[in-house]
């Protein structure tokens, strides 16, 4: 045998079982409510290459222009704004829609939740992470693929909110498709509230479902909802304003828009976009475009309410040239989002994108690996709000109950990651380094053990031990260790205290509500 | 079914099989020799924080040194050059192993083929890919972990052969048991050369091993071993010198790099290291002691044979403090490798870490998400030699066939990112956002239609298809799929062509060399 590369095997067939019971549990047990980075962002394009695609998307705005769709006062907004308005296509002079939001629009601002320990700060150096949103199908390795239901997404809810690595409790997590269309919504929020003391996000189907979320968030919140020191409501939902790309904006993502800045609810506004179809397949086309679209998005929103919280979004996907599927964990994709980032830091907007995308159907090596592909360059890149962070298969058609929970490890290895590098005198560790010296081990030396509980991340999903030790335990796969620990989690899972004073306010409001009008599936 | 978020879906049931054989197979087939990055490095310390870790090198080079064992001639060569050497233990002037690098390391060299169109540049800008090292298992799903033999050392000859992403043959891919241990050198090398034209690396295991590498190499290149404008000899082979941390290198070790050295073969120099067992448990602690073990390796080199091709290494793993079993995949090695990276371009060498290194005994989730927690660092770091980009698993003991070529497919992956944003006119794509417009789409406009065959990466082995035309085809997993592909490339795989004087000339040289030394296990 080959004396090189060796030391991992020696060190590997001389540990004991013993050891694994004796030193401390090091499982990820963060309690920060967000991530605040310590190391640089990772910048693709330099100022000249950054300043091409600023001027692009201007030339797009200023001579394409955006169509404002089904919606007069939206168009209204924007004449009297100054742009120039032929129907629905909306056109805007070279930096209006820049100097909008520059005028006006948080760099940072703070989302609350109904227990201030766990309230967010979204902008600036931070980083929070939220369950993926929107897939009718969910999947676990027992049952398979299924229809989701509103018992799934309490699962979820319960899973995300007993995962350190996730930030937020979610938005629409899965389709509760047992639920009828018009008034799940209500059954969603609840969950959030009730199931969960993490931060939410709001209904987007319908202005009168946004209306329903800010008055339950202002039930929740009571006497907390509005901030005693600006007398405006406080921040309690972020909410997902998607274009039609290309260049659109339709009448239904304007009218919650139009509802949640009013009231100083955030928005989201992001270009989603499968890149070949809904953007040229370039990089550079595909960038200066969703620059384009989230710039009259979010200074549509400061017309609306100026200083109203709005995030830059960003979603771009390859294509798979010959059969038209939406690709993941791409280079290009990585590329863009590089790109994307680093633009919304010069117009200084919070950003959102990335998350742990794939399309794989299982919880297979091509889900782990576009996953990564995608969620790395997210925290390189200085996402600040992470949707699709964990669950996310199949495209998002589907939320996996095992990719949630190996998703949210990994989350949580990018909080350390995004921690850098320790540089105090006990990182620096010289005197270990004097104690031990050349050809002995660090094991039991002083610095060793008086830093060994928190040293180096450690999964609770991830088997290294021996191959004998693995197949003596079943030779379980990481799908397989995962299904055993989400079932654990759910066991162990505890409501967290709410006011059973807003509880039955809460109900007693879906009540009255859901009565009001008859059920529908649009 | 909420609207947001939702395109991806649409787009995705909208999708035609027949779409599938109409377009362009755009598999990656690079025929690039090596990769040149466009893309910025990533620096995850600053000038101040490099400077420390430099500064406490040099503190361990100095105060503590380096033990060279066995090796009286290496202790002779620090004496003459200046070092404090007591007994096996060398201490080094501060600056003293930096200056005598610097005086004559090459910044990058060229790495030598049979056939010069896949003639390898080492440094600088560049990237090479070469498969994992050292293992006595191979593993595949039909057959699970077994030892390796000989046939499968070819296999994977021929596996990397044929992979568009790898620039490397590799060196001891896995190791061949069914050989004896004194003369499986020969049978490895003589595989790399007749299966395959890509470059390779050779034996370290003895000085002898060392010279019988040398010798057919001379033999292979015939009269185009000297290169007639130095004189010198070309090289042919990088070889894989690693320390034993802490600060330790042996007479094995040590004689191989002389015989390298001094033939003008180029050497890595590698602290290997566990961190916690082999080093302390910090980052900036093992990344210090790493830089100081290199500087030594290397400047020992330097003093042999002045102007050697000498590549500056690290391998650090983290260490599970529960039960000493080495884990990979974590954030702390990733935050080491960047460290060191930074550390290399300032000493101005070429660097090897990296890898697609993963703990799991198959391909599964966790194989595949550990490994691109290291690929992708070492693709954005600006690793110039990737050793175990392809085939590792559990920790380096065992080869995998599926993961040989999954890995593969994201080093063709790693190219594409680091070629970087397209930003001429084409890349910018004004004239397709233009003629598309609001709300229509980009599928048949003419840019699309120009650029198709080129756009987006496509992986030969993610399967993105819709999950019922996934079903219909088995459910195939992706190590499944791999399973298939490897297969199919073992089978339509061609043997270069080799000069039947050479092959001749090798193998009675080998006969020659067999014959002379009896059988051992050592």
């Amino acid at each position: 045998m080959s004396l090189s590369e060796e030391p991992v095997r020696k060190r590997q067939s001389r540990r004991g079982r013993s050891g694994r019971k004796t030193a401390a549990d090091n499982t990820p047990t963060s309690s920060a409510p967000y991530i605040t980075r310590n190391i640089p962002y990772y910048e693709v394009l330099d100022e000249e290459g950054l300043e091409l695609i600023e001027n692009n998307a201007e030339t797009i705005l200023s001579e394409i222009g955006v169509d404002f769709r089904e919606d007069a006062e939206a168009l209204q907004i924007w004449k009297d704004a100054g742009a120039d308005v032929k129907g629905e296509r909306v056109r805007f002079p070279r930096g209006m829609c820049r100097s909008i939001i520059q005028a006006s629009a948080p760099r940072e601002f703070t989302q609350h939740s109904r227990n201030p320990a766990r309230n967010i700060r979204i902008g600036g150096k931070n980083t929070v992470f939220a369950p993926a949103y929107g897939s009718p199908f969910v999947y676990d390795i027992d049952k398979g693929r299924r229809y989701a239901t509103i018992e799934d997404f309490q699962n979820f809810v319960k899973l995300a909110y007993s995962s350190p690595g996730l930030h937020l409790s979610g938005g629409t997590i899965c389709e509760p498709v047992d639920l009828p269309v018009n008034k799940r919504h209500f059954d969603m929020l609840y969950s959030h509230i009730k199931y969960s003391d993490k931060c939410y996000m709001g209904s987007v189907t319908a202005p009168e479902r946004a209306e329903d979320t800010v008055d339950m968030s202002k039930i929740m919140m009571g006497e907390n909802y509005i901030d005693t020191e600006t007398g405006k409501p406080k921040t309690i939902t972020t909410s997902l304003i998607n274009a039609n790309s290309p260049l659109t904006f339709d009448n239904t993502m304007l009218g919650a828009a139009k509802v949640y800045a009013r009231n100083n609810q955030a928005c989201i506004i992001t270009p989603f976009i499968l890149a070949g179809a809904m953007s040229p397949v370039t990089v550079a086309g595909t960038a200066a475009q969703s620059l384009a679209e989230a710039l009259a998005g979010m200074a549509f929103v400061q017309l609306v309410n100026p200083g109203a919280p709005v995030i830059f979004g960003s979603f771009a996907s390859s294509m798979s040239m010959q059969s038209g599927a939406p690709t993941f964990g791409t280079p290009e994709p990585a590329l863009v989002l590089y790109v994307m980032a680093s633009l919304a830091r010069r117009l200084g907007v919070p950003f959102r994108s990335g998350g742990s995308l794939c399309g794989s159907k299982v919880v297979d090596a091509q889900a782990a690996s576009e996953s990564a592909n995608t969620l790395i360059p997210t925290a390189m890149a200085g996402v600040n709000f992470v949707l699709h962070a964990t669950g996310w298969l199949e495209g998002g058609l589907s939320m996996g109950y095992e990719k949630f929970i190996i998703d949210a490890d990994q989350c949580s290895m990018m909080e350390v990651l995004l921690k850098g590098v320790d540089l105090t005198e006990n990182g620096q560790a010289l005197d270990a380094i004097r104690e031990v010296g050349p050809g002995n081990h660090f094991l039991g030396c002083s610095h060793t053990q008086a830093n060994f509980k928190t040293a180096f991340y450690r999964s609770p999903l991830a088997d290294n031990n021996s191959f004998e030790q693995w197949s003596s335990e079943g030779s379980l796969e990481q799908s397989q260790r995962a299904n055993i620990s989400w079932k654990k989690i759910l066991d162990e899972y505890q409501v967290p205290l709410l006011d059973p004073a807003i509880d039955e306010a809460l109900l007693s409001y879906m009540e009255k509500r859901k009565a009001s009008f008859a059920d529908s599936n649009i």
